[in-house]
């Protein structure tokens, strides 16, 4: 697997450049760390709106990023695939041509709130990923469940194993994954604190005045609460150190964004 | 102004119907609480890629949904317009027809994972809105500067005030501001516990072995970090307030979101 992705039209940065990565395994772990994916396809125009503009779509879906390796397969020959999983991959199905459907799929972590002197320079920290690919439906039921186990643990680590599976086979067949190829991808990180003009730096009444600096801004996990069928009284072992290690690194990760 | 968004072929819900709304207020909201927005387009395709099928592409910007009086007009035709910001906003421009660039922009807000006895089950709780719309270049530097306005103070409260202002002639002139006419729009909201199968109810084992539930899911903003530059000692009261706001109400609204 390369350990690059080799940047074209669609994932090479046009401004800020200095920010820009093609790395693949960050790219793989800001999109595994996003809680939630946002996708973006171009739906069919219909006859009756052929006069209309082409007006992309966006849709929030679950997904991961990881090599399947079937028993047919030689390791060697393994590359890592996106796949997504959401009530609407199914509509996405509908529209999917032989060829497979061209998607966006974006992951951005906000790190924090970047303010400085001149509003006109206040920021943002972030992490974002943003990955171009052909998605095809998933109809093989031993890589559908490998899907579902990878997307499933990817949000919540041992869930699987942790709860009902295998999966039964009317869930295998109705579970809607879209298998991406991934054909190009990139990864834009700001880091640090603000950065003034020389003009406002040098008026001492504003600096004296203005509190700059950066306001960090992380995602936690709150108490786990029970549902009304629930019937194991303490939250699991797994679940707990879950929340914990999720919740211990989070904050770091937006304090040391600041330190760049 | 309409309280309600008229659905179209690219707003209205295809699948889950009951989860989906349309209520103008509500999309504004979420619009407007959500740190960052994800911004679809559809770059033109150049001769050289003229047999490629057209892939979309996703740019997080910040944003907010706001009525912009100029004294010029009356407030009776004042109509509601998202305003979008950022690095790339320039990029858009120079792709932008005559009749405005076909913009999807979403805004997603997690609000907890949802833990059935069955993964296929599993589920987020959270609330999404997709606003569809043209968008142009805007010019006039009294709606440009209170775009930045608008958007500053969506994000920090009274941080405008309480940092350099007026933009300079030449902040106004290199601010890419895109002014989106909304066309449609819609959100869907997912709130409660788990719902699983009869069968894996019935099953006392499995509903003995697996904890079941929802594990809220909430951003926090953290300690303010000064900058190098900093010579404002203590944490201004308007900032610190924020920071305490926000905080206050993000574990709730999470909590809130399993009570359904």
């Amino acid at each position: 697997m390369a350990t690059q992705y080799a940047p074209d039209a669609r994932s090479k940065a046009n401004r800020l450049s200095k920010r820009a990565t093609y790395d693949a395994p960050l790219i793989h772990s800001l999109i595994n760390s996003c809680p939630l994916l946002h996708v973006s396809f171009n739906a069919p125009i219909s006859d009756s709106q052929e006069s209309q503009t082409q007006f992309p779509t966006i849709l929030p879906m679950l997904g991961a990023i990881s090599t399947f390796s079937s028993q047919s397969s030689s390791d060697e020959d393994a590359e890592p695939y996106l796949y997504l999983h959401g009530s609407s991959a199914a509509r996405l199905f509908k529209l999917t041509p032989p060829g497979g459907l061209p998607l966006c799929i974006a992951a951005t972590h906000v790190d924090g709130y970047v303010l400085a002197l001149a509003p006109f320079h206040n920021s943002c920290n972030y992490r974002s990923a943003v990955v171009f690919g052909l998605g095809s439906p998933l109809t093989d039921p031993e890589e559908v469940e490998f899907a579902l186990k990878l997307i499933t643990n990817n949000s919540i680590p041992s869930r699987w194993e942790n709860s009902r599976h295998p999966p039964t086979k009317a869930e295998v067949t109705s579970t809607g994954i879209l298998k991406v190829r991934i054909e190009t991808a990139s990864a834009k990180v700001r880091t640090g604190g603000p950065s003034d003009d020389r003009a406002d730096l040098m008026d001492e009444a504003l600096v004296a005045r203005t509190w700059t600096g950066v306001v960090p801004m992380y995602s936690v996990l709150g108490t786990p609460m029970e549902s009304e069928y629930n019937k194991v009284k303490a939250v699991p072992e797994y679940l707990g150190e879950w929340v914990e290690d999720a919740n211990s690194m989070a904050e770091q990760v937006a304090v040391d964004a600041v330190e760049g």
